[in-house]
């Protein structure tokens, strides 16, 4: 196997290469898999510096294949394939794209001796068909699958790279960052360091957002980028150069810029759920928290729970679907859910309350509302949600109103506690005493 | 807004029909955001017989709109386009499409006022850039989009159908359940019934579900496909006719036959998630469950009151991180904690038996255990799980090991405690005495 010299992409600027995805495969069309391989490899040179230009999904069958690539091939300067590398019949990547280069399939018997000793290694019998896995390009590169059977393929021919990597995310993501990834830097393809700096923001939509940067925009115009993207309970916006004028030293001035701007609306710098960076607060403060949840059902204590080393600083959390758990729980008097109703300020509170006491924790969340689509009250109708907070210094409440199906409320009642613990935690790491200036905003 | 006469696509057969989906945005390429349109859209049309034909997805250039538009709108008689009508200067779709279609952009009174109604029900100021979201095509339909600002817009012309949808998953999904596939239907574009049977099946590997059903396939030859499609914590197999041999009183039929063979394997017709199934099962017993974890964190709590009508059958659940919580909210003895450990088969059990009888349930399943990446014994190690089960007759404790991060294993943990309680929940409804003939099973 023997590498052609260096590419004619790699006298390009990395911004401006032509970067393109062939995801194969009639399960993503078909919405039985999701796209993971989009989501990975986009990410993987999105960080450093490359927007991938285009991904296209298309069939396993033959024709459709054979188009496609030749239409990629002479428009891009790096074509990444994933999926139809397997052994089974629908399996005809490796066929497709020789026809298109011109190469010849020949059989490689190291590749089949790793098949092989996998199949050993696994106790089960290689049927004839696995053998297919060991054709590989007559010139190209071969990719050990630790994980796996079929071997990844690099090529370089008419002055661009063809990567083709294997369809299951276990086999591919290990064999992208510690094969491809170096490879490409190695021949200029990709920048050496990130390219754009992350803000997390919480409680503001893109266009209150936008509005909020304006004069930052104004001041740099095309040097500076800044895009929006809208998630589940936050907005991310990314600042990088398109012109490549602002060094990464600029751009996070600009950020922290941004961040000052935005005040508590700034949620990070990164990636952190809002979960994570309550933690972070909680755990640099020195306090715990426990949450008590009816109509969330969990989501809340998940949210916090999926944090590596969680058992730091959370303590617990009940999940009271009955009247008879938030008494036999929380010790939440009867009287109390008679005369107000389980969805009421005065059960929030006292749940948020009871968690605290009954866990020793600091802090408390409490969530309690109708996520629907059945129940609710005329005055409380589906979608309501009132919230708890229990701290240090004193407890409240707010009432919260969402559309939607239910578990799209039980997301955003969630996201909603969480940005609410969040700003608390931040007033408290400032020295600010915190909610009690607050509650004119809160019902 | 006038419709033109029926499409020209609707002479051909549905099967043949070229269906093409565009997911426009800089997120999708840089991995910030799964692409779940393709998931979801591919999948709505995979059920009336449509094989999704292509998924492309491209920045949100306006230039590089423009042309492959040009290039989809040629070839496709369906086009369907995702995102890029929002608000902000990177909302380009609408105008692209414009140009390539020769349609003026109209404000829309009607739209604007619903803008602004949104906005001030959600109690927040509208920005001027919202207003580019009143523009709609002079020749068009306009879709009402009841959980966001961006209309969606359906176009006939040429003799294709253009649908252009908002990027927010939750504004897309019921735009297109309520308003495209009626329409769709309506003109012939879908099948008029599901295009094929699901089974969905949990405890067996793609392979052995092929080898179970091996007898079936012989019988029918090319006139049955039954596909295989592996997800957590089920598969499912798909029944199909691909020659249409078969029609859907005889694919009912195979689907029945294959449910006996797979026993207990088999979960239930359809798309019911193993948590729907328990519910059921519970509901139609009459019956009671309660919940416990440490390790999974309120994630099997939070699969149950997903459920619209949990509370029929769900009476509650703890999650207990520290020891503390445990005593406090489960009774669980000091004693215990300090002999066997927090991660024992001991401490499973006692808290089933604990939530349980606290939350005067019938049925309890408990989860403790090492999620990691920290914490861990030698004999216990990071990934390994302690489930027990209480019910009626007894109560049972299994130990389970999983590789894999953090939230991966928590999703399993909870996976295999949902298709425990079902298979028992089986036993029972079948009148059999249940667990105590498979004790040799578990440890």
């Amino acid at each position: 196997m023997v590498s052609s010299s260096n590419p004619t992409a790699a006298r390009k600027p990395v911004a401006q290469l032509y970067y393109e995805l062939l995801t194969l495969g009639d399960e993503l069309l078909l919405g039985l898999t999701a796209n993971g391989h989009l989501t990975f490899v986009g990410a993987q040179l999105g960080r450093r510096g490359v927007t991938l230009r285009r991904n296209i999904t298309i069939t396993d069958e033959a024709d459709a294949i054979v188009a496609q690539f030749r239409e990629s091939w002479a428009r891009a300067d790096v074509v990444i394939t994933t999926g139809g590398l397997g052994p089974t019949c629908d399996d005809r990547t490796r066929e497709c794209i020789a026809e298109v280069l011109g190469q010849k399939l020949v059989h490689d018997s190291q590749v089949e001796a790793q098949i092989a000793g996998r199949f050993e290694r696994l106790g089960r019998k290689m049927t004839p068909n696995n053998l297919k896995q060991a054709l590989v390009f007559e010139r190209g590169e071969i990719l050990h699958n630790a994980n796996g059977t079929a071997p990844g393929l690099w090529v370089e021919q008419d002055g661009k790279i063809l990567v083709m990597l294997p369809g299951p995310p276990n086999e591919l993501q290990p064999m992208f960052t510690e094969q491809i990834v170096p490879r490409l830097a190695a021949r200029g393809l990709l920048t050496e360091r990130e390219a754009y700096v992350q803000l997390r923001t919480s409680g503001v939509g893109e266009s209150a957002l936008e509005t909020k940067l304006q004069s930052i925009f104004d001041r740099f115009g095309p040097a500076l980028s800044i895009a929006f993207c809208a998630h589940s309970g936050h907005v991310d916006c990314r600042v990088s150069s398109p012109t490549g004028q602002l060094g990464e030293g600029e751009l996070q001035a600009v950020a922290a810029e941004c961040a000052r701007l935005l005040g508590e609306d700034f949620v990070s710098h990164g990636h952190d759920s809002l979960a994570k960076v309550c933690a972070d607060l909680l755990r640099g403060q020195e306090k715990t928290l426990a949450c008590a949840e009816t109509a969330s059902g969990g989501l809340l204590a998940n949210a916090f729970t999926d944090i590596c080393g969680a058992s730091k600083f959370f303590a617990g959390g009940t999940v009271c679907y009955s009247n008879e758990s938030k008494m036999q729980l929380l010790d939440i008097p009867e009287c109390l859910l008679a005369q107000h109703g389980a969805v009421s300020a005065e059960n929030a509170v006292a749940m948020a309350t009871g968690a605290a006491e009954k866990l020793g924790a600091d802090y408390a969340l409490a969530i309690t509302g109708f996520a629907g689509p059945c129940g609710g009250t005329k005055e409380n109708p589906v979608g309501t949600f009132y919230l708890a907070l229990h701290a240090p210094h004193g407890v409240w409440s707010k009432k919260l109103s969402y559309p939607g199906p239910r578990t799209t409320v039980k997301v955003r009642a969630v996201n909603a506690a969480l940005d609410w613990l969040r700003r608390e935690l931040v007033r408290a790491s400032n020295g600010a005493s915190a909610i009690s200036s607050r509650l004119g905003a809160m019902q």
